[in-house]
This record gives C-alpha cells, structure tokens and sequence, in this order.
C-alpha cells in the first residue's frame, strides 16, 4: 500500500495542540500521523500538565496511555494560566494554521481565548474545540466524558443483554469518534482554506458524535417512533447472527445475512439436509429457525479452535471473526502487516507495541514515531518560529512559563 | 453556530458513490453533509439495488435504514455489472474528484475497475475503498462486517461484565468509524490534490477501525503487554465510575476523576461527613472504598429522576449523563438545538425525524434533506455530466443499463 516515497499528505500543516485526556488528543494523534506538525502545550508544572503524562506517582515512568495517545507529536511547555503564558500563546497562533482545544467552553472564555481573538491574531486560523456538549445549547456548561456520552447519546440502551442494565461499550468510543469527527471537520476547513485564505471554526460534541454512531439501530428507531431494544449479540431481523463457544474457551461471531451465504454455510458445517428439511430458503424461514440454527452452528464450531472456524468459514466466504484480546491482537499476523501493530522505541520502557494509523494513503506513508518528552521541542519551536533566543528562555523557564 | 451563510466547505467536490451496506454509505453521508456532490450509483433492478433501499417485501416503502444512510445525496441507476454500464461509469469517473466503493478487492478487480484503471481515466481521482481487512494482508480476500470486526478488532473482549461471555456494542462502531476514518483520508488527499494535481488511493479496513477505537484500553494494556479484562461499567482506577438506577425506572451513569470534583459530588448528595471520616482525599483512598462510595452515591441517586440528577449534578459540575433510549434522544432538546435530531419530508414516510451532522462548521450550514428515489438523478447527471439526450437515456433505460 505504502510503497510509494510521496511526502505526507497534510505536510506543511502546522497544529497547536491545546488538548488533554483523550478525544482532543485523538484528534491531534491522526493530524500527526497524516503528516501534520502537532505542537502539544503542556503546563511546565507536572501537576498540572496533561493528566495522563504521568498518573501520579513519583518517579514513575510516563504513563502507556499518554504515550498512545501523543505519538508522533512535539512538546513545549507553556502556562497559559498566566498572562506571560497566553502572551506567548497568541505569539505562536500566528505561525499555526490549526488551533485544538478540549477544555470546557468557558475555560477558553475566562482566558480571553476565544476563537474571535485568536483569529484576529491570525485570520487564516482553523479553531477546533470538542468537549462533552458542544458551546451552545442548553448542555452546554454541563461537564461530559466519554462514559456519559455513550449514556446520553444512547448507545448504553442499546447495549447488553435485553434484560440487564445497560452496559457501556469497553472501547472510548465517543471519545475516539469525537477526535476522529473534529479531524475530519479541521482537514475540511483547510481544504476549503485553499479557496478563501480564511479560517473557521470547527466543533464537535461527545454526546452528538455518539449518537452518530448509532446511526443505523438508533437512528432508524427514531426515524420509525420506536424505542430501540437490547438484544445481546444478536440482530432481530438476521439468523444466524451471534457468538459461539469454540473448543479453546473462546468465541467466534458469526454473522449471515445474504441467503447465498447461509446456504453456502449449511454445506460447510455439514448441514445440507437440514436446510433442505426445514426449507429454509428465506430469512423469514431462517428467523423461524433461530434456535435451530443457533444450535447446529454452535455444534460444529465448538468442535473448532477460534482461529480454526475463523479461517474455515471466511476461506469459504463466510463471515467469522475470533473474539480477540489484547495480547491476541497485538500478535494478530493481518494486523501487523497492515501496520495496525507496530513497535517503536520508547525512552524509559524501551521497545513496546503501539497502535498506528487506521487512515492507509497509497504513496504517503506514515512513519509511527514515540511521544515526545516533556517540553522537548522548547527551543526548537520558540526558537524557530518566534525567534527566542537561549537566554529568553532560561528567563521563562526561571519564571515557570515554559 | 451556523448564522453565517458561506458556502458549505466541501462545495464543488463531486463524488461517485458506489457503496452499500453501511460503512461505505456513512463515509459518503458525510461528504454530502459538509457540501459535497455525492452521486449514489444503485443497480437498475430491485433486488441487486442497494441492499437497504427495500427490505425484500413487494411493495414496501423505504427501509429507513437506507433513509438514514442516504441523505442529502442524488441517485442514479447503472448496472455496473455489464460492460455497457462500466463504460459509462469510466466516462463519468473523469468528471468526478472522488470514488468510493465498499466491495470486497475481488470485485473491482473482476470488473476491472481497479485504482490504476480508474487513475488512468482521471489522474486527479481519489479512489477510497473500505472492506473488512482492507486490500493487503493475510485476511484481505475475507468478508467482514461490523460485528466480525468488533470481535478481531478486541472490542468485544472488553465489553461486558467480568464473569459473562464477550458482548458486542449495540451501535455499529466499525462500520460508522471506518465510515468516518475514510471520508477523512478523502479530504486529507483532496487537500493534498491542491498542491499537486494528483489523485491518490485510501483505503481502511473495519478491523483496524476498530481496533483503533480501542486506543485507550485495549493500546495501553497492548503497549503495557497485558490482557485487559471486561469490567462491565467500572473502571479499575477510578472511583465513581459506574451507572446506578434511579426512582423512574432508568439509570445515571456519574464518572469523577479530580478530586475537587469528588470532594463536590460528596457535599452535593450530603456526604462530606462520610469524605472527612473515612479521608477520601486522594484516588487511591477512593479505590480502597469503592464499594462505601458506590453505596452512598447509589442511595442519593434512587430518590431522583434520571433527568433530576443529571440536572443537579452536571450544574454543580460534576459529569453525570442519564442512559437515554432511542425515544429519549429523539425528544432531547440539546440534541434538537444542535440539530442532531431534525425532521425532513420523506416522499413515502411524510415527516420524519433523522439524525444530523456531527461535524459543525461555523458559516457552513449543514442542510438535511431527504434521500433521493431510485434514479431520480438520472437525467441530471447523464444529461449534464456526459451530454447524453432523453433518447440515449430510454435506449439505455430498455436495456437495463440504467
């Protein structure tokens, strides 16, 4: 796919990374790997700097979770809760074409931040803020993080068992879709820079990004009137869709709508005559069928290894997927060739796996590269772009603004 | 947000949608919404159409599913199946920026519709693909659809509770992030056309979508070389971190993480006698009590609504979401403010509500409108895009071409 030398595709883009926790930086994270220059401000006081770097024991090592999420990215510190600070700040908004934030909206306010004043400094600014409700509506003071998202977007109601309580998805799933949106937006906005010469301001919610992700089940209750129900891993209107136990304690999902398939798959487990005795024809006849089906499926997989039934079904074109871990994903062949897994060198953990760019762009390849340390990029930034000399910075550092 | 009236951003990029099913058709939902020309090229006959336009009953209307997936877009018929029908879709690629197709990579190849066919056709194209695993690797030649890649993806491992099987995400995640990830490569890739004049290739795959939405907990416990575990609505290090019923019958999800937001939480449901005797001062203290927090938390919540304690929670600051069903959502008034829920006129359906665009751009309103009937599009864009006459359209029309 990469085989190509071109350079990155959003080369020459520079990014001022206000954020934090993670659907901010999950924005920044895919800007970084398409080729951005992504400057993450961090507080010079560990304190108060971006809550993941360490998690809050002394002399520990950076915390796995900021390094995931900061790859590929630069580091200045910088304290923009002094004036000293912001003063800087709107130095560097000069020289950036992209401004990302995930504070609350009056935290931008109470600093004089706003959009308007920054792009007074630089009118060729895009502004780019998510946070849990967005800047407007009658949300939108309220705090949010991914959990609540997926609460009141309502991704929880649909997900469980149909009569336990709700259960959140275990993947941030608002927060990734919530980055990945905001990216989106802010690529959009350049695109359309290229026309105009201006900037704009881009903004995302956890709550309306989660609600988009349930666009299909969701949406199309809503659309109808209708309350959505729980239904587990099955889906009302297909059989066979659910998961099944495999001989080596796992599962695989299985997962038939065309009839061509289910037919196909009837053969494969050794099952011809049941579809034949049962006529089962037709997904009305199969959704009359469910138990059975459900049965002889789960029979003739529980005979199997979940990679076994995986690679027989899907070999016969049928979907199959193995319910993986995390250490079967970090090892999964597939995954590494497409450089989904990758290793890199970490300065305090050494070589570790990490995951890369979901985005593949023939002839741009992405090159995974560890997060930076704190304020690494300090001189090299203000040097560059805003002509600091070393003696200005000893100053600031002595002062604790960078 | 959307007073101003400037273009929308993506206006004048003109799309040649050739997807079905769902991970293609959000990808290309979202391109239309931020302004795009997006050009959704269905079969001529019923059945071999968009699998979700009709759901295989005679004479039914629409399958919402597919009004959801398809608004703002145009339709035109093709069968791209004959040789005639492909020849016309060359003809149209040179007048489109981008194609985008979700079949699996045997497919284009069997029509011979492949990148390198289509480039030659229209060097400034922007092909975009998205299929289970992508056109490399091991599993390339398998089918896969969002629950296949929320079990290879690890995200049903770590969704549920500790001791029950793996449960997948009630929204389709993967279609909607591979959705996502790939109109994002696209604009990445126009943007870079602006600078060179040439098209690209971008693909993904659902099951690094998906294990990309997994980044936080899944990445971590991958980087740390760990398996992470199904915690149901917990999280290990955080304490509150759980949904608790209220007296309506429905759930609160309340998450904290800073202390001083603890410490208010335990003032507002009147335990700051319970936060001084058991000095509940720091993370670690909470996790030692989780069990005493949940308790107290639980008892405050019970005499309340779920919408009154979202209410006096989120105004004292503290992240509290209610479990919101589809019904719910569609009536919120933040959501409707923000238009993620907005009505539209459906030919078949009259008044209906849908859900909107995630992405806010300031000065570029999003418009919702309808999705287009089978071929409605047919004389505009054959008529306008390739000069053909009515007569050319009726010939073709009889032979099933169109």
């Amino acid at each position: 796919m990469s085989d190509g030398k071109g350079p990155p595709v959003l080369e020459g883009v520079r990014v001022l990374d206000l954020t934090h926790y993670e659907a901010g930086p999950t924005c920044t994270l895919i800007l970084a790997f398409l080729g951005a220059e992504v400057i993450k401000v961090e507080s010079p006081t560990k304190d108060k700097s971006d809550r993941q770097r360490f998690n809050g024991e002394e002399d520990a090592k950076e915390d796995l979770y900021f390094v995931l999420m900061n790859l590929n990215k630069k580091s200045i510190t910088l304290d923009i809760a002094t004036e000293e600070g912001r003063s800087l700040l709107l130095d560097l908004v000069e020289h950036c074409d992209v401004l990302v934030e995930n504070f609350r909206p009056a935290m931008m306010r109470k600093w004089t931040l706003k959009d308007e004043v920054l792009r007074r400094r630089n009118p060729r600014l895009i502004y780019a803020s998510v946070s849990g409700y967005g800047s407007y509506g009658p949300y939108a003071a309220y705090p949010g993080l991914d959990m609540t998202a997926q609460a009141v977007g309502g991704i929880m109601s649909i997900t469980g068992e149909g009569d336990e309580p709700p259960i959140r998805c275990g993947a941030t799933i608002a927060d990734s879709s919530g980055g990945a949106n905001l990216a989106l937006g802010i690529v959009a906005a350049l695109y359309r820079r290229e026309k105009t010469g201006k900037g704009m301001k881009v903004e995302v919610s956890l709550q309306d990004c989660a609600v988009n992700l349930g666009r299909s089940l969701l949406g199309t209750h809503i659309a109808y009137g209708s309350k959505a129900h729980k239904a587990g891993n099955r889906l009302k209107d297909v059989v066979p869709w659910n998961i099944y136990p495999t001989c080596d304690k796992g599962y695989v999902a299985v997962c038939v709508i065309p009839q061509r398939q289910f037919e196909r798959l009837m053969q494969v487990i050794g099952q011809a005559d049941l579809l034949r005795a049962h006529r089962l024809y037709s997904l009305p006849a199969r959704k009359k069928n469910r138990q059975l089906i459900d049965e002889v499926v789960g029979a003739w997989v529980l005979r199997r290894t979940k990679r076994e039934a995986m690679a027989r079904l899907c070999q016969n074109d049928i979907p199959c997927g193995a319910v993986l871990d995390s250490i079967e994903v970090s090892d999964d062949a597939h995954l590494r060739e497409r450089e989904m897994i990758v290793e890199i060198e970490h300065h305090q953990w050494g070589r570790i796996k990490v995951l890369g760019c979901p985005v593949k762009i023939a002839d741009s390849p992405v090159e995974i590269k560890t997060s930076p340390k704190i304020g690494e990029h300090n001189r090299e930034v203000f040097a560059r772009l805003l002509g600091l000399k070393d003696l200005d910075l000893q100053g600031l550092k002595a002062r604790s603004i960078i």
